[in-house]
């Protein structure tokens, strides 16, 4: 039986290769919905290509126009237009590839309804980890991730009991900038920080990865996804993004999967698991084509941001929802050149060190505690421009 | 509930091993019998420090001896000894880690019985492989690789499902002798030969791993375990013997297993599956430490006994008996200082090209056709001390 597949971020660098999937497996998979931002141009392609019944633009300019064109599919707008497809009746399958914290209600609402979870969107677990594991285990709802270093732990972890895990290793390619100093970050670009050694990616993730912002969200994620303490979750640099990531046992024993840098692998296992697929157009993957492959310690003084990821995961409640949200922001007003690369850092840690919390934090709460860290960080970043153009 | 243990080959190395893991682990692991070569002063602290109920030694006059110290201690001598010990009645594992194809008749009593195995000797499989697997399948009884390379593929197998996997990649260390010529060969010594680079392991197998027969045998093992065609198991070259084998996935993933050149571990892993236990003395393993990995293709043209290894196993019936036969006798003869290094290999080459068979051969004919070509190489390797002698 084909699984039916609705796609939050579809014309994103994530959906664009979930597509791909879903073509490449007529036989095994159907999109029946799918959300997309902006890009009117490719979702009309997808809309030919694929004939979803239920699809949501997140402008209103762009609903109307798809109404036009395609009378009989079912159209929404917006946050709102979210929910309403992640609560259609007849899907197995959500994948939610939207980048930001915007990705989160659709998902907790298909959890709620048990569907399957495919989670591209790490800031879902980031702000609300202990709410969606909760809510996915009442519900029997399958947590899926995509992430290439989570899919990979995920994997590993397949044949393992839970009590015979010591501690996960999760790979770092080290993004754009591994190999300058903090003083060469002074004054780099947009352009070098989107030239990413191993990956391509979305911009968003990109830039987060030469921050290594990027690398503390996994930290924070897979401490939800696998149940697994922070001091048992490692970061070591890998180079070459060869294993994406590893699993240590409690005999000492690591697992690894490892294989070419091409993210439709993660997806495509998501939609398909448990089974693994055979690969459209596979990448070809040789480690003696390879050769070498490199592993060395973090430096968090260099790194500060996976420093800081590590204490906002420990520290917990809205914390995590603070981090992601001042780097949202920030990730944000870099990429629209308002602020330098370093200033990213500062307002990530500004924000996390104003912030004050009790203990005890309510989802709600956490979600006021994200909006409250967009308002402010959006200040600081005119405060910058200000102060720059006196 | 522990587990009850008859481990073959106690003072070897495996065996002395298996021993520091069933200490460890006193709550888990009950040694109730063993059989040991020559050692017998070796013999007498085991049966001190493990209490086991019966014991069996290769040659009488031990059988005498054990028998005046330890008159509560069932003891039995030789092969017919192996097979009671094989058929006592209350034991859960067997561990196999006899040299050569002695091990053979004990284990297939043992699988007969339903008893699960532990199996470190390569031989029994590749002599029998087929007859083996399938009385295992209709007995119930487990076969548990205890060679770290087929371990590692069977402890990342399990969690995933058999159609699944496209190949198997088997890690090969190059052994003593991986940085020299075929011409640099002529002259090596025994003691060059012992001096492995990675692991410390008895002498037949060392030498099996500088000829790389050894590897030739873990692909026809490998074969019959995972039921895997030997056109889809591939051999790499990986000097630093931490990635111990991997599996590729039908979507082209790669799963690994890693860690540290420790034998307790699959030996430990084999005795306590499916759990990973931990670890006694542990050790210690960081990627970061050892800083790179490297993967080389194989020359079958410098290693021409893994490309043997392959044909025989094609050829199947008798053919891998013979190749397996006549290494046992050419590595001894080496060891003896009878015949050169080079000569191994012309030994085992000649032994598997003289024979001939016709096809359906039964274990009992594959059994003469090792007894037959032991017999031959014996007396090729007189012919060789003759001709030198002239």
């Amino acid at each position: 039986m084909k699984k039916k597949i609705i796609l939050l971020g579809a014309t994103g660098s994530v959906g664009v290769q979930a597509l791909d999937v879903i073509a490449a497996h007529p036989d095994q998979f159907e999109l029946v919905g799918f959300a997309f931002g902006k890009n009117i141009e490719k979702a009309r392609e997808i809309m030919q290509d694929f004939s979803p019944k239920v699809v949501v633009s997140a402008e209103a300019s762009s609903q109307i126009a798809l109404a036009e064109s395609f009378p009989d599919v079912e159209i929404h707008v917006g946050n709102e237009g979210l929910i309403k497809l992640a609560k259609i009746e007849d899907y197995d399958i959500l994948l939610n590839a939207i980048v930001g914290s915007v990705g989160l209600p659709p998902t907790i609402e298909a959890i709620k309804l048990g569907r399957d979870i495919a989670l591209a969107n790490k800031e879902t677990l980031v702000v609300a980890g202990y709410t969606i594991m909760a809510e996915a285990a009442r519900t029997g709802s399958k947590i899926l991730p995509v992430d290439s270093e989570h899919a990979a732990i995920f994997q590993v972890l397949q044949g393992v009991q839970k009590s015979d895990v010591r501690s996960l290793t999760i790979t770092a390619s080290g993004g754009s900038f591994r190999d300058k100093t903090r003083e060469e970050l002074l004054d780099v670009t947009l352009d070098d920080a989107l030239a990413h050694p191993n990956w391509t990616m979305g911009a968003k993730i990109t830039l987060d990865s030469a921050t290594m912002v990027n690398k503390g969200l996994e930290v924070i994620e897979a401490h939800h996804l696998f149940g697994v303490p922070y001091d048992d979750i490692h970061v070591v640099l890998h180079r070459e993004s060869v294993v994406h990531s590893m699993v240590t046992l409690q005999d000492g024993a690591v697992l690894a999967q490892l294989g070419a840098t091409d993210m439709r692998e993660p997806i495509q296992y998501a939609l398909s698991y448990p089974k693994h697929l055979t690969m459209h157009h596979e990448t070809p993957f040789d480690l003696t084509e390879i050769g070498a492959l490199h592993f060395e310690k973090m430096d968090l003084v260099r790194f500060p941001m996976l420093d800081l990821a590590y204490r906002v995961g420990k520290l917990g409640g809205g914390y995590p929802a603070v981090y992601n949200a001042a780097n949202e922001v920030a990730n944000q007003a870099f990429q629209d050149g308002k602020i330098t690369f370093l200033e990213i850092e500062q307002l990530i840690t500004r924000a996390v060190f104003e912030h004050m919390e009790f203990d005890g934090q309510t989802l709600n709460q956490i979600l006021a505690s994200d909006k409250r860290t967009r308002q402010k960080v959006s200040q600081w970043v005119e405060d910058l421009i200000q102060e720059k153009g006196k």
